[in-house]
């Protein structure tokens, strides 16, 4: 999307062919792009997280194989990359079939060939991902047009968690991409963005990505959602997801199923927006199956922020001595959820409409 | 209550007959005891928030007056003090109680008496306060014990929002009453601090508490009470309350109600603790007739903590231009309201048997 006018990607080509990423560990104070040459600047990009997002991390780590093909594109070294990158972010999903799609495609080419092959996919890894967005875009753009109609000349009002932008993604973002597209199409709009403590990722990049983008937005603590909703300043929810199963229990960042019972409470829409590969079908009930992440204590008692000389400083907002807990995501039971908005187009957080639209899916991973 | 093994109340006389308080803005990084000896320190003390929680700025007015008496006793001396002290936090209701209270006691007499008098009521205020808070301890504390019971052995968790604490009252706090109560009865209890955005009192104020009295706690951002309850680690919640109305509808901290919303979908009791004069019989639909205050924005784009130098500092979380809104409470639903927790005993959130249980209260407040 526009950074001040001008269009960019989280990663790209430049002129040269050399890659180009933003390195988000400086936002939302400084805009730093750096390129990115060997494969061990991709390692330390996706291990230190100037990268982050599941479909940005993917990205990366394609073109991380490229580059490293022009280095070494040896059977050793293929295998070798693939080991070296895929240890960066161990548990990142995206990660790992970004690798392993990438191996499938070079394995069978003459190493000579790898090189121009690897760049060409990893160039369509980031079309497609941002593909994927465009239409998870339209598909929401539907629904905040029937909003907007009922509310003629008005701003619709979205709330959102978390970052699901197009920082987390090549472009678009998952969440913010009706936003945008409701945007462009000229409707009035304007976001509720939820800091989304500990990591602050909502102030941090949501709200720089709006603000840069020039989309009217108010950043809010993680406690005032169910206030605004109460009193009808909510229009809609929308969020991404970390992980969504088979009967549309929705894996997020923690504090999204509060988010979502308030939604319910006040008649407000609950959507939740993702590419429908990264539905698990071997998973059913959310809340029961899925294992959530406690993180590091010093998430919760250090906040990082800008301080008054300019610089990046860490505060501490608790006493010496008292413990933290973590727990870095929550579910959300689908029957909070008003639809999952998927590039496909919107289904019901129900097994059996999931079933129905993307039948095909669901085999292909029961198959793996 | 205790602070690494001795006992204090927020305010006091101490033996030289001086008034003494903690000086809450160094909390939780430092404890500060100042002595306040004038009319004057005590306008500045209240103004700038050293101490706060209505009870306890209710208790300092009151000194305040006592002090002054001794300054200037006369009628007009009397009249100034009202009003000076008045200025110093306007819309707080326990100021302009305590100064009325004070004024009722005072004027009658000839000003050679007041100071004497004033010292007396002042001291006499605080001692209410405390057996008002005392008792809605042992009411919980039943409560609790009933909870224990069910779990022999284990521990109960209860989670709490904002600060309810000692330090917002004389000595015991509303909703810390009963958790003081309860480990003084060797019930293992633990809590689950909310860190309560934008302004961290619970961080700041409840966490410090439960550190230095000894009472197993661990601060958690406001994001996670929904999954802990989800996941059957909350026996309880208790909050305190800034105005509750006729039919039980609780006006408190910001996010109180998203907290509400997760324990009534999670079978979790939800228990507001507050005196019971300060109903507000006047008002009965909370949501519709209370109107909720919206603070600077700073509050939210800002955090502050201690640096790694050891100072205290400021540090902006979000991007410069990005502009926040900062609704400061919001109404919980009495439906949402498992009881009141009142030092005349458990009432439901409920017109009639609220009307049952302190008819001599609505008719006084309604007659004036």
């Amino acid at each position: 999307m526009k950074i001040d006018g001008t269009h960019y990607r989280t990663i790209w080509q430049d002129d040269a062919g050399v890659v180009q990423v933003i390195d988000q560990r400086w936002l939302p104070h400084e805009l730093r792009i750096v390129p990115l040459k060997t494969r061990a600047d991709f390692a330390v990009a996706i291990r230190d997280m100037w990268v982050r997002g599941a479909p940005l991390i993917g990205a990366a780590a394609a073109w991380g194989v490229a580059v490293a093909m022009q280095e070494d594109p040896s059977d050793a070294g293929l295998s070798e990359t693939w080991q070296v990158l895929n240890e960066t972010r161990p548990t990142a999903i995206n990660l790992r079939w970004a690798l392993d799609e990438m191996e499938r495609v070079l394995r069978p080419l003459a190493p000579s060939e790898r090189a121009a092959a690897a760049a060409k996919r990893a160039s369509d890894i980031c079309d497609e991902d941002v593909e994927i967005n465009r239409n998870i875009g339209l598909h929401g753009l539907d629904i905040i047009k029937q909003i907007a109609a009922k509310k003629p000349g008005q701003t619709v009002n979205i709330l959102t968690h978390c970052n699901a932008g197009w920082l987390a993604t090549v472009d678009w973002g998952t969440a913010t991409s009706p936003i945008y597209h409701a945007h462009e199409a000229g409707i009035p709009v304007h976001v509720f963005v939820d800091e989304t403590r500990p990591r602050n990722q909502g102030a941090q990049l949501t709200a720089w990505e709006l603000n840069h983008h020039g989309i009217p937005h108010s950043l809010i603590v993680d406690n005032a959602g169910g206030h605004l909703m109460q009193h009808g300043e909510v229009d809609m929810v929308i969020v991404g997801t970390d992980r969504t199963t088979a009967r549309g229990d929705v894996c997020n960042k923690i504090g999204t199923y509060l988010k979502a019972l308030a939604a319910k409470a006040n008649g407000v829409p609950f959507y939740v927006a993702l590419p429908s590969p990264t539905i698990d079908w071997r998973v059913d009930d959310g809340v029961k199956e899925i294992p959530i992440e406690e993180r590091n204590q010093e998430e919760v008692t250090l906040v990082q922020g800008r301080g008054a000389d300019g610089q990046i400083a860490l505060v501490q907002i608790s006493p010496d001595g008292t413990p933290a807990r973590n727990p870095a995501f929550d579910v959300t039971p689908a029957e909070l959820v008003t639809g999952l908005l998927t590039e496909r187009g919107l289904c019901p957080a129900d097994t059996t409409e999931m079933e129905k639209m993307f039948s095909d899916l669901k085999a292909a991973m029961l198959a793996d």
